[in-house]
């Protein structure tokens, strides 16, 4: 971050997994494989896929790891509607009431009960970060990201974490809705 | 449209042509089907499709009608990178420096020069809504859709003219990335 600059990264639809639906999925004891590391400290892209079975169709989807306290299948708009899911807005980890699917794996299937969402957008930020710029945890800002198609993004929420590094957090509507491209990847917090 | 609020409308990719080029791809004096009027006067939808190869896939294109003076593929920030192009944002019927590719139809094919865009954001107005908001044509303006994934469009183009309904049209990366729905179509024209 510099001034009131934050990086803006697009992630694709993605899941997490507990330790339990990994067992399950990809055989006991299975230990996810490091493809990248993200810029949240700790977390990491893997070579790992499951199917993700919606009520229209299904779509192979990306493990993040490590593992997680819940599963989350994380969803941009347009895969949901291609899935025939309808899922809430949501934060991660806030998944009373969301819809549940079918998940395969290479060893076996699981049914979740809740866990599909479409991610609220949303920045993590550093404790430091977020008192320079006099932002608190939970706070809804708006980023300004510039260019030809330039969007302000609103009901932006700030999460601050000394776990977290200071990056904004898009999906890819989002982000080709606003033609974000390796030259054009700051927003400005307004 | 009521005070500030204006009706917005997703449009995917499609393709206007020309008289010549539609009698390449489809056969002398071939008659565009008329499957739905569009909000703008005069304006319809087709069932007809035609392939347009990009540098890396190809994919098939709805025509709009009436035919234009110049051919035309509209593509979300999404289908171009699909496709391989890098199109520039642009005006409708600004085509100048803009990728070509070529264009297959059922009796033909036709190699344009030019006319692949990534359609500016824009809003047409009649001149009486457009005098009520005292906005002028070619204005740069700002609209606000509402919801959970509330988005603010800068850098909308108003485009006034008698020829016109008042309308907001938006590629489906723009569209999806404010879950825009049947329930949630209107924008304020801040």
């Amino acid at each position: 971050m510099s001034g009131k600059d934050i990086e803006v990264e697009g992630s694709g639809k993605h899941c997490h997994v507990t330790r339990e639906t990994l067992d399950a999925l990809y055989g006991e004891g299975f230990e996810l494989v490091v493809k990248k590391m993200l810029s949240q400290p700790g977390q990491f892209a893997t070579p790992h896929k499951i199917t993700v079975v919606g009520p229209r169709r299904s779509a192979e989807v990306t493990i993040l790891g490590p593992c997680r306290k819940a599963d989350q299948v994380e969803l941009s708009q347009t895969d949901a509607t291609s899935l025939g899911f309808s899922p809430p807005i949501r934060e991660s980890g806030d998944l009373a009431d969301t819809p549940g699917c079918k998940l395969i794996g290479p060893k076996g299937e699981v049914e979740i009960s809740e866990g599909v969402i479409l991610a609220k957008r949303h920045v993590h930020m550093t404790p430091e970060d977020a008192a320079e710029l006099g932002i608190k945890d939970k706070q809804i800002i708006k980023v300004k990201v510039g260019g030809g198609r330039s969007l302000i993004f609103d009901e932006v929420v700030a999460r601050v974490s000394p776990d977290y590094a200071t990056y904004m957090h898009l999906d890819y509507d989002e982000f080709n809705a606003a033609s974000i491209s390796s030259s054009n990847h700051v927003g400005e917090i307004l």
